[in-house]
């Protein structure tokens, strides 16, 4: 039997990413800027919130979007042509952004005149929890069609989230068969710290509180409120 | 409509790739070893080839191993039961390896006592086809009851290979439907450069060309006939 050795690759990977994570939050933290990195399989209704929360969010701060999608830059024009700076990362395959990515993108705006970047990673609920972005809050979509069963098969996102956005909750009660106590008692065993916000990107039901939690975040990361909106 | 950006990570993540696999091919050839990075599907045939290769060439050449494997060490440990060196490294989750995690495997091994590195790539016909790992040479298997159809879906991979092992030939004729001319003129049509090598690592039929082809490449990366076989 001759020597044999073993690399935890992902170990080293991830080890990696989390010093190129802090450079980022160092980045961040020099300019007073709030990074969220919202999360999501496809279809969940990401680019919908994120839109949404432009609309809600933009006399008040001034906002940056960076895209990462697999293989399109139809997000990004959708940001852009709602009046706000995007960057597309186009991971070619890539199933999750990591921290150098972010870097690059981060390189690419100009951080001293944003409040807020908002960072919309590849839908997908795996990898993504993986890879601290150096965000402030990380926060995840997970929408009714879904099903109740998620939190059981993907945990790891669940449990890393700062913030669950639950969506499309006008399908609640209609062809979704989702059972709304069974789901949160699942959410609570996996995080007691998450704030929970049940909305309709469609309807509009809800989104005020989500828009306000980040309205909260956003100023006490600046330290104080906004001059834009004292 | 605000500015947007687009940013190609997959471009810059090979870029950065190829500068490291252009270290691993300069301390290779320092060290005048041969390493040749061996891709196909899960279950057509790697280490039965590898377990092969090594029966026929151990008293001929020093073989190191390096085993791609996204989550167990079982085939690492055959390559050291059967008296070779082997670094297994464990990509937890990723589909390839990459000119950084073959740096990481070379560090552990002992180079200047090494002719023959063999590198298992991860079983997948997609991802490992884009990653230089500094390898001499790239070589692929297709395992007869895999279709005669695989060229045509995974073109790069049968592009960029400079050998390729059709293993399984024992199916050829029983259940398998696979039409070798077809597949022939894909290959043609792909790689006008490639050398193919007929085998079943189940009966040993053909093996003998791939391990004369090897031992001629050894040989001429070492500048000469090694001197173990002189």
């Amino acid at each position: 039997m001759a020597e044999m050795r073993l690399i935890d690759v992902k170990k080293e990977i991830l080890s990696d990413n989390q010093a190129r994570a802090a450079e980022n939050r160092e980045l961040l933290r020099r300019n007073r800027v709030f990074m969220v990195n919202l999360m999501a399989s496809p279809g969940a209704g990401k680019t919908s919130l994120i839109l949404h929360t432009i609309r809600e969010l933009q006399e008040a701060f001034r906002i940056g979007v960076i895209e990462g999608d697999i293989a399109s830059a139809v997000d990004a024009e959708k940001v852009a042509a709602a009046g706000v700076p995007a960057v597309q990362l186009r991971t070619g395959g890539f199933c999750h952004l990591d921290a150098t990515m972010i870097s690059m993108a981060l390189q690419e705006m100009e951080l001293a005149k944003l409040d807020l970047v908002i960072v919309e990673n590849v839908g997908n609920l795996v990898c993504p929890a993986e890879f601290d972005l150096g965000e402030n809050k990380k926060a995840m979509i997970l929408s009714i069609p879904e099903g109740d069963d998620k939190p059981l098969k993907y945990p790891l996102m669940f449990s890393v989230t700062d913030a669950l956005v639950i969506n499309k909750m006008d399908y609640l009660g209609g062809e979704a068969d989702f059972d709304m106590t069974a789901f949160m008692a699942r959410i609570q065993s996996l995080n007691q710290t998450v704030r929970t916000f049940k909305v309709s990107c469609k309807t509009g039901e809800g989104l005020e509180s989500w828009t306000h939690w980040l309205r909260d975040e956003i100023a006490s990361c600046r330290g104080a409120v906004p001059e834009t909106i004292q």
